[in-house]
């Protein structure tokens, strides 16, 4: 049950931005610019950061909400599922570009702690090409992940273990992204239950 | 070094703001929300939870400035910056009141991770008059030092060991707030040396 009183039926994070959308918007619009807006770095593999960190946090509602976005940006099939697994489970074997492992690299320390990163994995980075901007967001983007996966677990939300709901929010993420969306309205895979 | 090229003179969060003005702005409004808005909780007692978690995330640059913000407005005396001091120290025997070391002990917690909030300890909160909303603030006050800290420490940021410096930041943070700020003019306290 979580530790305050939530609308019922919303899981994750879901039920707190409906609960306070004065923080739900600059956090929305965040997430937004770090996850959505045009960058050198694909949508998915941004997502896959998250996703990254998440796990790393052990934030069940979150890792599954954007692995099933990443999923669902790289073409949904079973084998993009497989990738996300990989990449939690060891991203320096898994099949993705030397740049997003140096990067994914740098997500984890700071997920850590931010004085865990070091100049090497900072030159690691740049020698496969990363840009300041790239190194700056991934930074970012894993900071505000310990963010978000502590305000999902820290005040006890929902998080149904239920593949289906997390297929959908991918869906309903990837093509929707994370401003002017209506959060209230139960998910279609639980109503239906 | 920073691990990225930010302007010089900026110490701490301040030349991440400058790098990056689109993830600047929903970061102010996010801590203008809760620390400044209208509130049961005082600011300075939102400014400790700041300072507490920003601590216990071994980040100087944050715990000084948000450790001077509230000793600002609690009235800047020597007596104050005591105060914040034992806070860091140990809180649970400092001379705050039973409501602010309950909630700072659910802020201890997000700061280790969100799943160590325990029922207890929020049931220690509503003892001694804590609201949902008070709770939930916490929760996300900690969540969002745990980013601004990751944010400020995992780039590499300049933080002087300057209290001069610490001192005309709380003045200026706890006369101006967080939002439609100039931070790219250098401090006074940096340009005179």
């Amino acid at each position: 049950m979580p530790h305050i009183k939530l609308q019922e039926g919303l899981p994750g994070i879901r039920g707190l931005l409906v609960y306070s959308p004065e923080t739900a918007k600059p956090m929305g619009v965040l997430a937004q610019i770090l996850l959505r807006d045009d960058h050198t770095l694909t949508r998915a593999e941004r997502e896959m950061i998250g996703a990254y960190v998440s796990s790393e946090n052990d934030c069940h509602y979150c890792q599954h909400c954007h692995g099933s976005t990443a999923a669902q940006l790289l073409g949904g099939s079973k084998g993009d599922y497989t990738l996300i697994d990989r990449i939690k489970y060891d991203f320096e074997s898994a099949p993705i570009s030397e740049k997003m492992k140096a990067l994914l690299a740098i997500a984890g320390k700071v997920q850590k702690g931010g004085k865990n990163v070091t100049t090497a994995d900072v030159e690691r980075a740049r020698h496969q090409g990363a840009t300041d901007k790239e190194i700056h967001d991934t930074v970012l983007i894993s900071a505000s992940f310990c963010m978000f996966n502590r305000y999902v677990d820290g005040l006890g939300t929902w998080q149904p273990r239920d593949g289906e709901m997390y297929l959908e929010i991918g869906k309903q993420t990837a093509a929707q992204g994370y401003v002017n969306r209506d959060l209230s309205k139960p998910l279609a895979s639980i109503a239906t239950k």
